[in-house]
């Protein structure tokens, strides 16, 4: 990406909420915070406000960099900016950091004003549709009564679609991207092992290891390599490792033989050194219950009936977290509704991550989209 | 299965080769024993025997029961008896531990000679090529000098098509059932996960656990837990889980919610609770090493250039681990070398473990194959 069409320089911002949130699981979060960017104006009709929604592992940083930090760029910064598919001359850009979060929104890292100590374990579990509530407050917040459209792959795209939900009316567009309507078993089982791999490691200290000044890093690095299994594609692993050796040869012993090993190491201890453990495991809880249709009997389309949004919807051919099938669910279940649907399946090597990718039959049909949208 | 067509009452057997064997990591074998069970008779001609290779968490214990415990019946039961697909009234049917094993053979649970302790890390790792090398002792020692044919899953699929390439003269006919001729990035990267999850356990002690009495439970346990998602396919694990509640609501909690989470801990525990760790490390070393086309430039069809014996092969609809196209790696090989094969792709919703299942269509091309094995 050239400089002259990213956003420049960007400054976190934070709001607090002072009134009590009633969670899903029926525990009450007290006021919190949320660390939110924003990129772009808000136009006078407050019309043009377009909501990032982060997945797994993303944050309120979504575009742009930091004036002391250059190399941090926000995680859809090829998507952002001016000129860009959602193009910050013509939308006001938010992304928000969730609740539970640990990029500085109130999280199991801050601290509980009932102990005086961090939170921990006894942060509560948040889910997606409890996200979307405080995205709501933020919303407020901000003066937006309508978003133009809220976007996000992955977990991301679970909140646009609870966005249309929960808040049909404060959502002109909602933008559905490599998600699913819900977890599949399988999807389920890879999660289970992320958490059964934190939940174990013995610097874990049921969820207090900030009290014993340690983190579990040997179960956070391996949630990740196995998240990371799940996030590329067969195809694109044989393409960019192969069986390519290391060291040329086999070394007959547990170190590094294969590249593709390195690699997982590498991504693992990265994420390892930075994100919060019991934000992992609340992540991949929300993950799995996330589920629209569950209080419908199963029935998606009885689920979604609720929605006023226009939707889009896009899958990639290699995704086999959450496949186009699982894409389709969504749309079958639009289309029942009468909803207008865009859907795209995308030809793409690279899985799951394809949607952070600047693919250009993606990002042109994600401007042509974007373009068509009234402010 | 009735118990009129079962192998019946069985015992293991042991044989102690005292040559030193020379592992494929140049490492020295000193004298070995492997541990064995049969079932049928050899005939005078010596012609009827077929050798049963076991795949990662298989053992010589492939058909019948034991009289001290009569629940453990061989992992192949269903296919080896009188009257069964594998019958045992033609055939001198052989299960062997391979070599490094720990169901009794030598391993690096067994006392290390050179220091009177167990192995443990010094065990050294051995290859599916060394595993051959060593059953071809076995063969030695039983009088086998050509073996009717040589059958395994997965794994043990592999060995059978070693036979032909170390042994070409000595396999008259290889099952390669639901393999690969070499492990996928991807297959790769699932198996670097769960050797980091043992090798990361801080009670593996670098493989000398058993001299701290310990046993690294916690890394062996998610080893399995993430193997276990590999053997079943997403078909299935939706029919059979799906997202089913295991009391009926969401807890918010990380104690069990679904179902699946429920099936993979039990797999988990159980697993951890007889495997040896070493043993898992190094056979998982085994899966990533083999590749017959490695000294060939990658020419899988070259590789099997010396191969004599006329082949069956098969795989599975749904299984993902070794797909379809990886069997049909193997056969366009053994084709272009003009050799005969049999390839079934069968259709099943099991995954990789419809190799162990009682599949009416599999076990009828089974049959139909060995019936036509002259001995």
């Amino acid at each position: 990406m050239s400089s002259e069409n990213s956003v420049g320089v960007v400054a976190p911002q934070r709001a607090r909420f002072y009134d009590p949130l009633l969670l899903r699981s029926g525990a009450e979060m007290p006021g919190f915070e949320l660390v939110f960017e924003t990129y772009g104006q808000l136009n006078r009709a407050r019309s043009n406000a377009v909501l990032v929604c982060h997945a797994l592992s993303g944050s309120h940083h979504v575009a742009g960099r930091y004036a002391d930090d250059v190399d941090n760029v926000g995680w859809w910064d090829n998507l952002v900016g001016p000129g860009k598919p959602l193009d910050i001359k013509k939308f006001f850009v938010v992304g928000v950091n969730n609740l539970g979060g640990c990029y500085g929104s109130t999280g199991p890292l801050s601290i509980n004003p009932a102990t005086g100590k961090r939170y921990g374990a006894d942060f509560p579990l948040v889910t997606v549709e409890d996200w979307v509530a405080a995205q709501g407050r933020l919303a407020d917040h901000l003066g937006v009564e309508t978003w133009a459209a809220v976007i996000g792959g992955s977990l991301g795209g679970m909140q646009a679609l609870e966005w249309s939900l929960q808040f049909p009316e404060r959502v002109r567009h909602a933008m559905v991207i490599a998600s699913a309507p819900k977890l599949s078993a399988q999807n389920i089982a890879f999660n289970e092992v992320a958490r059964q791999a934190i939940l174990s490691d013995p610097d874990f200290h049921a969820g207090y290891y900030a009290d014993h000044g340690v983190v579990p890093t040997r179960g956070l690095r391996l949630a990740r390599m196995v998240g990371h299994i799940t996030y590329l594609s067969d195809a694109q692993m044989a393409e960019k490792f192969g069986r390519q050796l290391r060291h040329g040869e086999h070394k007959f012993s547990y170190d590094v033989d294969f590249e593709i090993e390195s690699y997982l190491r590498y991504q693992g201890n990265k994420f390892a050194s930075f994100f919060d453990a019991n934000t992992y495991l609340m992540t991949t809880k929300a993950l799995d219950y996330f589920d629209p249709a569950y209080e419908f009997d199963g029935n998606l389309a009885a689920a979604l009936a609720r929605a006023r949004a226009s939707f889009f919807v896009a899958s990639f051919s290699t995704d086999w977290r959450f496949s186009p099938a699982r894409s389709r669910e969504i749309v079958f279940a639009l289309l029942h509704n009468r909803l207008r649907v865009v859907y795209a399946e995308i030809e793409s090597t690279a899985g799951h991550d394809s949607f952070l990718l600047d693919d250009d039959h993606y990002h042109a049909l994600l401007r042509a989209y974007l373009e068509n949208i009234a402010v």
